[in-house]
């Protein structure tokens, strides 16, 4: 029997997991810390995927790690915890230790191919997976092919004007997406309502988060609750935009802001609605949460193997 | 030998011609006027394709047509100069009546295609075409593949928002691209600019367009000037998101606003390069215009027969 070893690369954890070529349940999963500030990550992989590693021959290493990195040459171009691993060739790295190939992809564009192998998407060929925390990214399947681009580097979907003259996005640019409906953006918005006068039962937290906000939301604060509507129409708006780039059949949606569920879900759909062109892209169009949580980076991980051992390029 | 018949269904003209299954040099061409407000387009358009029908066995009928189309039934769902023609099943008529497969295809995706294969674009895997005219379309070629989506509504690349609460747009929604920088709202940007007391030498002009616009901007009408570069301002917007999402090794610009050259295309890279959220995505990116011209239709019918042969969905 044949195995795979996938690894996510997590800003607080690493963990590997080996998994038969068929089916999704591991046969090992192990866990130890980043430390990502700290030397030695590269070595605490190693002795992580050494504890995992099966007698079986395995087919192939495949990991998914966060940031910017090229798929095709399996280079870490830069990765947001792990100061370290700047235009890092982790794949060949691995490659050469265990004399397998190996694969490395962005988490995003992992968890879509993962949702749509395993999870929400199943059975769809047009998928699009939008995930909304501190950053804004995502994923796209098009007609059973994930997007990549020519360097890796497609599906940057916070990185979209929402508003002209908007706050300054993590990139630089003005008006993005995740300037204005990221979960940091959700507490920013809030913060400099208060600051201007509004009344809210968070006036008095320090350090408030989108997770607070929605706890407060819940318990029926104004602001709050208007904070989540007006992240939810840009969010709305752009995903309209991308019914009409890709005009998939299944939108899947994921990260800790849209754990609030349907304080940011049904500002969005009715954003969505709203700024659509035509009806004609929402006819049988569903809309989700992600199934896979938690696993999403070794499953899609495990799903990139798949994808990668099945074609050329 | 066996051969392709490729057809364009244009506002004023239907062609047809016979391509041979390698190459691209016609064996035969014809048109005939559309009269797409008269009775009788399909009965004009047999007729054509009688005319050009070869003795050799054809493989395929291929029909590229402007407009919402359904590329996996083969149904106009509406065509701009074709009242008549609104959820028409097109190509299983074709295929009825000639005995062959016949595909059906949106002419702006399908010009995508013809530029990847046969022109500017050739050897890329990952294109964006863009073209500029009347409205603003577009097609993407990723990892070669043409983008279609779900329902083949995809790319629809000129109904994103690029100015928020600008003007609506042909689609009904605020701000899109299509709204700022078609050649009709260079135009109008002009004439908004003269009612409003700015001076211009096309103060007198009647039914002014962009091309009257672009010929006053190279006499250097400076009203007619900035015209160009508020739109190419806009298009580069959208082109860096473009970048963003798709993240090509070439951008093919066509449309006639495109063929005023310089006067919109420098102000299109500018922006594109202002708007990047980081400079890789420029990093051995092509900037070109394209090359079919005139048979961009037809050449796109004759890549989509290929493409249609060559797989199952």
């Amino acid at each position: 029997m044949s195995v795979i070893v996938a690894i996510d690369i997590g800003g607080t954890q690493l963990r590997a997991a080996v998994y038969p070529l068929t089916g999704t349940t591991p046969i090992t999963v192990q866990r130890t810390p980043t430390l990502g500030m700290e030397d030695g990550v590269f070595e605490r992989l190693t002795a992580l995927v050494d504890s995992v590693w099966p007698i079986e021959l395995a087919d192939a290493i495949s990991v998914a790690a966060p940031g910017p990195v090229d798929p095709y040459n399996g280079t870490i171009i830069s990765t947001p915890n792990i100061p370290a691993w700047t235009n890092y060739p982790l794949a060949e790295m691995l490659s050469k230790r265990y004399k397998v190939p190996a694969y490395l992809g962005n988490d995003a564009n992992l968890a879509a191919l993962g949702e749509w192998k395993y999870g929400a998407g199943q059975g769809h060929h047009d998928v699009l997976y939008l995930t909304i925390s501190t950053g804004i990214g995502g994923g796209v399947i098009s007609s059973d092919m994930l997007i990549e681009g020519s360097r890796g580097m497609a599906t940057e979907l916070g990185h979209v004007t929402v508003l002209s003259d908007g706050p300054v996005c993590s990139c630089g640019v003005r008006g993005h997406l995740e300037a204005v409906a990221s979960g940091p953006a959700i507490a920013r918005y809030v913060l400099e309502q208060i600051s201007a006068g509004r009344l809210s039962t968070l006036s008095s937290v320090k350090n408030l988060t989108a997770r607070e906000v929605a706890g407060a939301a819940r318990q029926g604060d104004e602001l709050a609750k208007e904070a989540f509507v007006r992240a939810g129409n840009f969010i709305g708006l752009a995903v309209a935009e991308f019914l009409h780039i890709f005009n998939p059949s299944i939108v899947i949606f994921g990260g800790g802001v849209t754990q609030s569920g349907s304080l940011i879900l049904d500002p969005i759909t009715e954003s969505m609605k709203r700024n659509i062109m035509d009806p004609s892209y929402l006819y049988g169009l569903q809309l989700a949460t992600v199934k896979l949580g938690d696993d999403a980076g070794l499953l899609g991980a495990l799903a990139q193997a798949h994808m990668r051992l099945s074609k050329v390029r």
